[in-house]
């Protein structure tokens, strides 16, 4: 720990952690010394196990193996081995969940494939304070349908819900907001859009690993999500998308790439969809970013999310119940929900000066991230983090305010990249 | 070598290894002793320094790191930073081409940038053998656009420069057939495409890396690619995509995710496509898989591509000089092109009961792989096969054919994956 940051031997945490199910879990990832990582909802750590096994592939699968690997390792089947296990985390089944490509062209897929359902329809609903690339896409897709358009909360109206009627073919949200953490009520929301007869797409970049998610007990149509956050997949890995069993048989894509054809290695000249999930696959898959994500995924199963959960909420508690003591003093703002039940697994700050108290409290190993215009993003991963590190994090963080350590010239905005 | 298939001490290949200007390139690679791979076509061989690439990654970039390389590392920069090399590679310009996503998604991406440029026009022209992802994308193109359909050659007429008028939008075509191998010359489609007003793209799968390619040159509209076959960027490396300048400005494609975006980091909440190849870019890349690609697209820079594509026509010229002595006796076809000046990299054969020959070749440690309905594909990757090795798999199929082996039972068809 290079910082000055000192705690006194026992604390709130010190109790929390001798009794944490979830403190082994740690041992599994390869974390840095000298730093408190809280940046596990941008990309998370990397299991102990997914360096081995990237290793392995390159060596012994293609390297070693060559072409054979296609059959030999199973290459092929990963999007369905990697959905299946996926499945099992978001309440899906395994023959509704492909891992491929990335979020945002699953986005794609799933509106393309939620108005092949309803195309009598002509409006997606989605949110204005989205993660922009959702919203980007459904630009992309309106593009090449000409009768469509999007209406936006925040923008159209102040609740997402007014926006849904007759005419609403999709509605688009995010499980957990990406600046504030807040849950979003999707059981609700797919209540009220299936009453007006539209269809609702779950993005969960941001709940996927932390929390107990039963998308098929809620009713959800399709959802989408990455596994490079809290599922510890590595550096940009493979997307996933789910499709609900009763759509499979009737939804519709225009990615129909040779890997999404029922008979892929007939090399047909003209297309015929997989029946299933497969359908959503487009071309070859990135082998060595998927067989990293492996450990990550194997690693969320193994615990139980109920005590994932759990801790989550303990974590982000313990960091807005220590800040909020002096957040008026410095004039931080407690961006995220203060009730556990709305709150995914981050805490956001609001400052005037967020950007150079980041790159300070990177200075000083807590690394966390900025997003405009004035917000400081923590994410607390439950399977890698200790109570210990929340108090060491919001004493650093005092420390940094208190001797204004921030406005040194070398905190200044530097770069759009975080 | 795992079999019988003796040659003299002295022969025609000892003689052209002595003198071969890339020799030393095999050096580079790490090959499995007691084979001998002909199926660079499908899988490249790995690069030693991939290996030592990805373990770097994996270790010292995410989880040494972690969120941090995503600048220190390069890692936003990588398909602006490859795509720099695989322009060379392409006969590009460095802001032409960026790598990305997959070869089917990058079709996708390059049709419909076309028809964003040619709105009046109704038709896509494409080949009836092409690959078969290539017209997959097509028909999911035209799903979108009611207004477009497709003329394939082989079924709507016997060539493709005759399909070609003034309602054609863009011609699609790939510069070496997969199966047969066969060169088109891109420079004449393209100067015919043009005289009728509309454009062309051209799918360098298959010659990526074995020959010179001159897209500005040739006044090639757009290209897309893989990097995974003579590249030996490894198992399913992300593809690449090639966008003239003269259409920067104008084009538009519809997966506007944000990595396409003009500030990607501002989190605006409307689309502003980057003004230039970035708005190719769509989601976040798997980047293992791309620093696994670094490799592979440097060797193929350090050589010359002249001395490549004369070491090509030498490998596959010499394999089709050995095996058309007896190719009747056996009945087999030669499907390639005898014309070195009209062949890939590949030589493909033909016979009933190619499955089995192939299943047979392989077992005896000749790697090459099997496309319905009866073609044998052997590609000669020049990097790092010998004139020898040539030799060697000819006397090893040759053996095959004499003992009649591809007859026994095991070699029966089993698996749809080679």
């Amino acid at each position: 720990m290079n910082s000055t940051g000192k705690l006194p031997d026992w604390t709130e945490g010190t109790k929390l952690d001798q009794t944490d199910p979830l403190a082994m879990a740690r041992d599994l990832f390869f974390l840095p010394e000298d730093i408190i990582y809280l940046d596990g909802n941008s990309l998370g750590a990397a299991p102990e196990a997914a360096i081995a096994a990237v290793n392995n592939t390159a060596h012994n699968e293609w390297a070693g193996e060559l072409i054979g690997s296609w059959n030999s390792a199973g290459w092929f089947e990963l999007p369905s081995t990697f959905g299946g296990i996926i499945a099992e985390i978001i309440g899906a089944a395994s023959h509704e969940v492909v891992a491929c490509d990335t979020t945002s062209i699953n986005i794609y897929k799933a509106l393309h494939g939620a108005l092949s359902l309803r195309p009598e329809r002509s409006t997606i609903v989605a949110e204005g304070g989205s993660f922009p690339t959702d919203l980007y896409m459904v630009e992309g897709v309106l593009a090449s349908n000409s009768t469509s358009k999007a209406l936006l909360e925040g923008v159209d109206g102040d609740q997402i819900e007014t926006l849904i009627d007759g005419e609403t073919a999709v509605v688009l949200v995010n499980h957990v907001d990406y600046r504030s953490g807040k849950v979003r009520d999707i059981a609700a929301l797919a209540e009220i859009a299936h009453a007006h007869g539209a269809l609702i797409i779950v993005d969960l970049c941001h709940s996927a690993g932390i929390m107990p998610i039963e998308l098929n007990s809620c009713n959800i149509d399709l959802a989408i999500g990455c596994t490079y956050k809290y599922l510890n997949g590595g550096p940009g890995s493979p997307a996933f998308i789910f499709c609900a069993e009763r759509h499979l048989a009737d939804i519709r894509q225009p990615l129909s790439g040779w890997w999404g054809h029922d008979t892929p290695f007939a090399f047909e000249q003209g297309y015929r969809a997989d029946p299933g999930i497969r359908k959503f696959l487009c071309g070859t898959q990135p082998i060595l970013s998927f067989q990293a994500m492996r450990a990550g995924l194997e690693i969320t199963r193994q615990f139980d999310i109920a005590d994932i959960r759990h801790k989550s909420r303990q974590l982000t508690g313990l960091f807005i119940k220590i800040v909020e003591d002096w957040c008026d003093k410095y004039q931080i703002g407690i961006f995220s929900p203060r009730d556990a039940d709305q709150r995914g697994s981050q805490v956001s700050l609001t400052h005037e000066y967020s950007y150079a108290i980041v790159q300070a409290l990177i200075e000083r190993g807590v690394i966390g991230d900025f997003r405009a215009p004035n917000i400081m993003r923590f994410g607390f991963a439950p399977l890698y983090l200790s109570y210990r590190d929340v108090e060491r994090a919001a004493s650093i963080l005092k420390e940094v305010l208190d001797t204004e350590l921030w406005r040194e010239p070398r905190f200044a905005k530097v770069s759009t990249v975080t």
